[in-house]
């Protein structure tokens, strides 16, 4: 790709700027949230899978300092602005090419302290994976892509280490089935406006723990019943977070940052 | 049991009333609740797994005339107890005595187009299942148990039968790993009070099939932010509920009675 098909966006109020695609799949807020509801500490090891061009954990670096960020993303082009993108915010990120069903050794050979995972959906019925194809309403995963992506997350964490996902609540039977091996499931649920159900959650968990699980109260994105004004309406919380690097009240408390 | 070792309660605003043994586990608003939200119609057939004296099934049958109704128990003085109960309602229930990780032939034979469950809590470590040994916080099922009752109603719903359950949310991740063979998966999540994290939640299932999942938004329980006043302070809509056969608007909707 050359730099006329592709635009470059600020990103947490203008603290990270990011190369993209002028055309296809775009970073919309998922990964903007996901990197904001990470417990993540300084000095810990991340791993992004299916980083696109590396909003999520690029988000997650310039809110906390001192991290070691690894990305695997399929798509050549987007792996490559994923690399030129932590380069130019001077952040430590490695990213393979690669598919996540045959992860490279050089992957597999690492295990790390947080998965980060916004996982793309399949059309139903469209054979091999496509990563990010657009997320539309009625899109799902693939029967069997799920579980090879919890199966690759589970495989490359510590024992302890915390897997924090970001999903469409529709698939939510299918993300708890594929967290055997994990405990200290929280789900948050993010509602777009208060009173409407989820359609979106962050669930949370920890490898080789028993602890129980938690439902927390839906986080609620937008204010008003219907979308009244021009702009956007975001609550203050999500607004706190797409524009600064703020960690999310998810989960029931803030982050520390 | 004699009748002296026994009360008599009224349920559903005195249109049912259950002898149970006056000491050790009662019968609370769970299993009330859960007979309200269960979707059935005139002239289906309802297994309440664990019925101990009925209250679920027989809270149903009063809702919804016209039903097949069926239990199972442990334990004899309950299950004897939900014979009476349900003679003296005037309902056709059918009481098998048994365990249900070995549950009889006669039940075995047979499928349902529904089943109740309200699995006890087993504490940890304590050996062998007990059936209803009173709901403490911090109780869970042992390892293998949910899996268990859980498999044996998918294997006695006919194909495109529903599961309705009330557990705690503390053991969500396992009643959801335990959903395989089912879809169609709706979590209502019940709160004491307005911005608490739901500790309950229900639970409804379709057996085979594969659509998508939805997370309702909390169901509260009790008025205010803390218990204020003497007597309940249930809201307007589970007070119905406990008051008279009325359905729960659970689930995002009414269900017809």
């Amino acid at each position: 790709m050359t730099d006329s098909d592709l635009t470059q966006n600020a990103f947490l109020g203008g603290a990270l700027h990011l190369w993209q695609p002028a055309r296809g799949y775009r970073a919309g807020i998922d990964p903007v949230l996901l990197a904001a509801s990470a417990p993540v500490r300084s000095g810990q090891s991340v791993l992004d899978m299916g980083c696109g061009v590396g909003t999520a954990c690029l988000c997650l670096g310039t809110r906390v300092a001192g991290l070691t960020l690894t990305g695997i993303e399929l798509q050549p082009d987007l792996a490559a602005l994923a690399r030129r993108n932590g380069q130019e915010a001077g952040q430590h990120l490695t990213v393979y090419e690669g598919d996540i069903a045959a992860p490279p050794a050089a992957l597999t050979a690492q295990s790390f302290d947080h998965v980060l995972m916004n996982p793309p959906f399949f059309e139903r019925g469209h054979g091999p994976a496509v990563s990010h194809p657009g997320r539309e309403v009625g899109r799902e995963l693939e029967a069997g892509d799920l579980p090879m992506w919890m199966t690759m997350a589970r495989k490359r964490l510590r024992q302890g280490g915390v897997l924090t996902m970001i999903h469409r609540t529709e698939s939510l039977d299918k993300i708890m089935q594929n967290l055997t091996g994990f405990g200290g499931v929280e789900v948050q649920p993010l509602s777009a406006r208060a009173g409407r159900n989820a359609r979106l959650v962050l669930i949370r968990a920890t490898k080789a723990r028993k602890s129980a699980s938690i439902l927390h109260n839906p986080l609620v994105m937008h204010l008003g019943p219907r979308h009244m004004a021009d702009g956007d309406d975001y609550t203050p919380e999500i607004s706190a977070v797409l524009r600064g690097p703020a960690p999310l009240a998810a989960f029931g408390k803030t982050l520390q940052g």
